[in-house]
């Protein structure tokens, strides 16, 4: 006997019937023996419909009461979605985050989980019923409801195995597992049986969409199993795994990308020590990331000085350092939102040389010129012009044969 | 300085617009310098869609899980409200009923209030804060969600007024009183400043829909001044008193009738000792109400025995009372569902005579056969034939001089 704690995204529980779909899967795990917590979304285009209602009344309503508001579309689905157990014969209990007793701290809207009470879960698993719980919320030590920001479900699933011990933690979602890249910007794009946590906190990050990074953080953090699957199609998902001995032959396991770049350049600083700090101290000043930075090497006694950031944060960051420039007596800035960022990411990447020639060879041959370089123990990352996105993902992915079966 | 508990129903908070506009009332009441406590109910049409939900699952979803479905509806409008009078510089905290902690029995989906811990709800009071909570649901001591059926939360409104020692309980509602008659059957019915609890209790048991029965009960066993009155239109509403002083003038407060009534009758039933009780066990036994019974003089050692019951109920009373019939060697059982109760209420009526004998005049005067007749303390009520509804609430009206400002 396996306790599996699966959790179903908005789409998966969108419509009455798709409930009831989750709710056959979920009986059958229990039929066949196993114990099984369920966590659930709200129901999709429910938790904007609340939003809407929100904006209607305020541009920024307060935070306490939209968790107040938001945590009802989870509330919704637990209820439904235990119901449609109970028609097909299957006890079932449906807790919100609060019954749980998810205790968060008080960072409403954007809450992190600090302890979860397992005791009366177990209790009711042992007395073979169904738990169904409310993903993405919880309550702080005063009884504020609280929710743990979007995508939170996958965080309260991955907290629920964690402190239930879980033997696995299943995510189901609208795609079969996680690809070597997207699919659609490659379609001999590969499902992974396995990928590495350090590799799907890198995939996560630089933006394939399949998993929360939190929640993968969360993961590694307390050592659960945690297995991407579809809603929707019959299959093994992509397990996240701590173990690497059986992927070295894989060099790469997937190419990432990220559109959400844009890039700032500062020209002709004078190269004294401190200049980085003068030009991003500003910038983190104003809660703006900043992701990859490049210094050039100074001639003439000045430097050039690049970096990324999100791209919503743009306009303020060129903003921050057309100030910059006056006050440290730089000569120019320049900055583009037209680029984005290609990664190559593999643990086995550590024990092989020559990826990164590799990488640059390829792109070199289909004309792309890389405008940007860095490199982590397990990813290189590139910044070309954004109109090479979908030719430099498809020649890598050919180059680094990820389309093929691994051997 | 008052402590006053106000009560918006669905339509009043139907949508954003009217969250708007009853956050600007309580406001006003705010700025005067009273506390606020401001109970309400789901936005009109949200419950209805929470139950289709539900009923797409199944016929007989589980009252538990209908408790946690439904209860969104309200948490829903209380961080809007919120939201709303926190745009208009006013300070604002939202309730849930468990957070508030309305302690409840297990009933769901009917539970009754057994405590309610009022002492935070007053800190935020004295705080300068507008107390919004959500009606129609509490907790019980497990911590499961329960709900105390529709129209509780005006229940929920006079218990928080009792356990804060409110100084009144304002219902706003569509109507803007209570009146001496529905001005939908006669047009010249007039609205009441005041009526006895004795009095609303009738006229609420008796189908006038203003408020909910449970509410003006617990409201008279907690003492709280409870008044009604219109979210949409200025005015004092009707006030539920206590004192019946200056009522000795107004011998009749108001006409009251239901159309929900059929009425059977078992013809020749042998005349012994515990026939009432063979007749009307098997009823009571299958959960329905009766409500008028008459028993004939015996004649030829047999007696007919005429009841009123729900028009829900009818059917299922009819086929009980043929059995009952064959039991106990009746001669004929006859039914109809054609039939309407108008009653006369007002606690005038205990000191003047010829309230009685002026109602059957009245009526006999329009040609109206009476059924069935029953009497209290407060009330003189009759059975008629359907058709003569209209015809006779007018009479009475006119006979009565209902019409007339109190003098």
């Amino acid at each position: 006997m396996a306790l599996i704690v699966q959790k179903y995204g908005g789409t998966s529980v969108g419509s009455i019937e798709r409930i009831e779909a989750v709710a056959a899967k979920v009986a059958a795990v229990r039929d066949r023996g196993d114990q099984v917590v369920v966590v659930v979304s709200a129901m999709s285009g429910e938790t904007n419909r609340l939003i809407a209602l929100a904006q209607e009344i305020s541009e920024f309503p307060s935070s306490r009461e939209m968790d107040v508001l938001l945590s009802t579309g989870e509330q919704v689905t637990i209820a439904l979605l235990s119901m449609a157990l109970h028609k097909l014969g299957c006890p079932a209990r449906s807790y919100t985050g609060g019954q749980v007793r998810i205790l968060t701290d008080s960072a409403f809207s954007k809450a992190r989980i600090l302890d979860i009470d397992g005791a009366p879960v177990q209790a009711d698993l042992d007395a073979g019923k169904v738990v169904v719980v409310a993903g993405f919320q919880g309550v702080n030590e005063a009884g504020n409801i609280t929710t743990l920001g979007r995508g939170g479900s996958d965080t309260t699933a991955v907290a629920m195995a964690a402190a239930l011990k879980a033997d696995e933690c299943q995510i189901f979602t609208d795609v079969d597992g996680v690809y070597t890249t997207d699919p659609r910007v490659e379609p001999k794009a590969r499902k992974l049986d396995k990928i590495t946590f350090e590799e799907m906190l890198e995939m996560a990050s630089l933006g394939s969409k399949v998993l929360q990074i939190r929640a993968v953080e969360f993961a590694g953090k307390y050592n659960v199993p945690l297995r991407v699957l579809s809603s929707f199609e019959e299959g093994d998902g992509t397990l996240i795994t701590f173990e690497e001995d059986d992927m070295e032959q894989a060099k790469i396991s997937g190419i990432a990308f990220s559109r959400d770049e844009a890039k700032l350049t500062i020209l002709g600083v004078p190269d004294q020590p401190g200049v980085a700090y003068s030009i991003l101290g500003p910038v983190s000043g104003a809660n703006i990331e900043v992701d990859m930075i490049v210094q050039n090497i100074a001639k003439d006694e000045t430097t050039d000085f690049t970096f990324t950031v999100h791209r919503n944060d743009y306009h303020k960051a060129l903003e921050l350092l057309h100030e910059t420039a006056e006050v440290v007596g730089a000569r120019e800035v320049i900055g583009t939102e037209n680029i984005v960022k290609i990664s190559l990411v593999g643990v086995g990447m550590r024990s092989h040389a020559g990826i990164a020639s590799k990488m640059f060879e390829t792109l070199a041959q289909e004309g792309i010129n890389i405008q940007m370089i860095s490199t982590s123990e397990i990813k290189i990352s590139v910044v070309v012009d954004q109109k090479y996105l979908e030719l430099g993902v498809r020649a890598l992915h050919d180059a680094f044969e990820l389309s093929a079966p691994v051997s």
